[in-house]
């Protein structure tokens, strides 16, 4: 979105309410909900979306005041950081804004406990990204592999940077991808088997671009993914641990988060596909002896994934049941056990020659 | 340390048990200690140091055998790796050399945890580090500013990576070091901070080089920070939270760690200094506002560094006594609340310019 849209919708936010005071009306807000009544799966779209439901918060009402005013701050000062173009993490625009209202004794905000969830609330009545108003949250994540971005002025060619890759930052949105050579996106769970691919020049070998994660993706490495795929068309395909956690960041990356279902359609990658690990690949590939036994907090965890909506389709259950009765994980860094190379020079190019891809 | 006399030192220990072999010897390793009692500060060089206290593992006693025989298959395969020019992550080692042994029920290993401290006791008694026996923990931190680096055969120019940054690998051993125009290094503890200077353009206006460390920082960046003093004597500058927590972290840059006493010497940067954020910034720049209360926690943490030899320096007692003092903490990003660009435009240049800086 363009930066003169964010501030009119922002202003517009102003507008109201100076309006409503001429008027004589309560000044108010409509606040989409996000708790998980108002969250579901859009089969179609493939993606975790936000419903119709909303709250409204008036600035006349006690219990509302409050918020009202801190919402109103926050909104004003982002509209001073995108008209600055510059950015803000949470946490400074949380001490930028924390102080004591004159003549009197109480603190704006007492907490960034406070502010958070009132910069979540003007994403989704804005209909904006929290990056689109110059915040940021923590970045983590490297690319390599082959293609030219261009940052901030400077033209980064992502297949000369040795071993080490470029680091995502938290915001991505002012990437312009100029030169893009991959034929398809490789995203991986942990660091480790990102610098074993790296190691093996997979990425130069298998013309992609790599990502690692480092865990669960950042809303940074979200976004330059979602981005790769939308803009690009680049296919995209995840590479996690066999186990509960991993098949949810492969959930998280596709559909989005219930938590952030508001953002889903600009940081999720519907179309994404799946590689491994599998339990099938356990056998396939007889790494029996390389497992682990799942504990307590994994069984768990599989049932909950078991409800969700979006497991549903039977690929998904399948993975998930067989897990449940052989009782065991499997890690990435497992593969080692054939060779270091093995994971290198066949089980990637053999199941991604093969699509042997989970939806 | 180069790769020949790396294997060298591994090809001796297998002779040595050879030939204790031959001559009907039990065979035996030497293996410095590693408890706290025979850790040392080392007053002179301003490090922590492992003592020369030792132990010895025996083949032929009953309850060594096991972790002789596991000890022998990590020597083996470093050496392999450090052969073939392979690099392996801690974890990868441990599914490498995972197997039952023929003819018995008898695993190799059963967990990841019998194989890490053997990886320390090998590099202690033969004096290498980890990452020249090729093997990998986790990688954190970015690197900018104004160096060329060469990584296996590619020329980064770090001044050019937009805002986004070199991502720090966890070996850093082939990094060659080829144009520097910077004239310091400023290590900074968050990554929001790192951002903050990042977009100021801190790093060109300033002319250093910018590592994000990312909490405590991991080994490659702290032996990167390492190197870009010891072998292009740059000067180097920690920027931490006001807390025990960014205390330690510059005290583990600065002199080591206890568990990796034996490293320090390779990963500790004796002649870093610290510009803050200090105690006596709150009431210098009237930060009183933006602090936070010490938890108990913190608290703990503060006489535990107050009873650290290396935290005896007159200065270092002073901030922690006056932290204990205040009852308060602050934080890097507390610096928002005068302005965004403040950080950068007066309380660094400030600083660093009048050498405020502690030992």
């Amino acid at each position: 979105m363009e930066r003169e849209k964010v501030i009119s919708r922002l202003t517009n936010l102003g507008n109201e309410i100076i309006n409503e005071i001429h008027k004589h009306e309560t000044p108010k807000m409509h606040i989409p909900q996000r708790g998980l009544s108002n969250v579901h799966f859009n089969e179609k779209r493939n993606i975790l979306e936000l419903g119709d439901k909303k709250s409204t918060r008036s600035f006349l009402n006690i219990a509302h005041a409050r918020k009202f005013m801190q919402t109103i701050l926050i909104a004003s000062k982002c509209k001073e950081l995108v008209s600055r173009n510059k950015t803000a993490s949470i946490r400074e625009l949380y001490y930028q804004l924390k102080h004591t209202i004159a003549d009197t004794k109480e603190n704006t905000f007492d907490d960034q406990s406070e502010s958070d969830p009132l910069i979540v609330d003007l994403e989704t009545m804005l209909g904006v990204l929290r990056e689109e108003l110059h915040l940021k949250a923590d970045d983590k994540g490297t690319l390599i592999g082959k293609i030219v971005i261009e940052d901030s002025g400077d033209l980064i060619d992502c297949s000369k940077l040795g071993r080490s890759g470029l680091s995502i930052p938290s915001i991505v949105e002012h990437y312009k991808f100029k030169k893009v050579e991959a034929d398809y996106v490789l995203v991986i769970e942990t660091g480790a088997m990102f610098d074993r691919l790296v190691e093996e020049k997979y990425h130069l070998k298998n013309n992609c671009i790599m990502v690692s994660a480092k865990g669960q993706a950042a809303r940074g490495c979200r976004r330059l993914v979602h981005r790769l795929n939308h803009d690009l068309k680049l296919p995209v395909i995840a590479f996690t641990d066999g186990d509960p956690w991993g098949y949810y960041i492969y959930s998280v990356l596709k559909a989005g988060s219930m938590a952030l279902a508001h953002e889903s359609r600009r940081l999720g990658t519907p179309k994404i596909k799946f590689v491994g690990m599998t339990m099938t690949d356990i056998k396939e590939y007889g790494l029996e002896k390389v497992t682990e036994k799942l504990k307590d907090l994994d069984k768990k965890r599989i049932s909950e994934l078991l409800q969700y909506p979006w497991f549903q389709k039977k690929e998904w259950r399948h993975e998930l049941e067989l897990m449940k009765r052989m009782g065991v994980r499997i890690e990435q860094q497992a593969l080692a056990s054939k060779s270091l190379e093995f994971v290198a020079e066949e089980y990637l190019p053999e199941k991604i020659g093969k699509k042997e891809l989970l939806p």
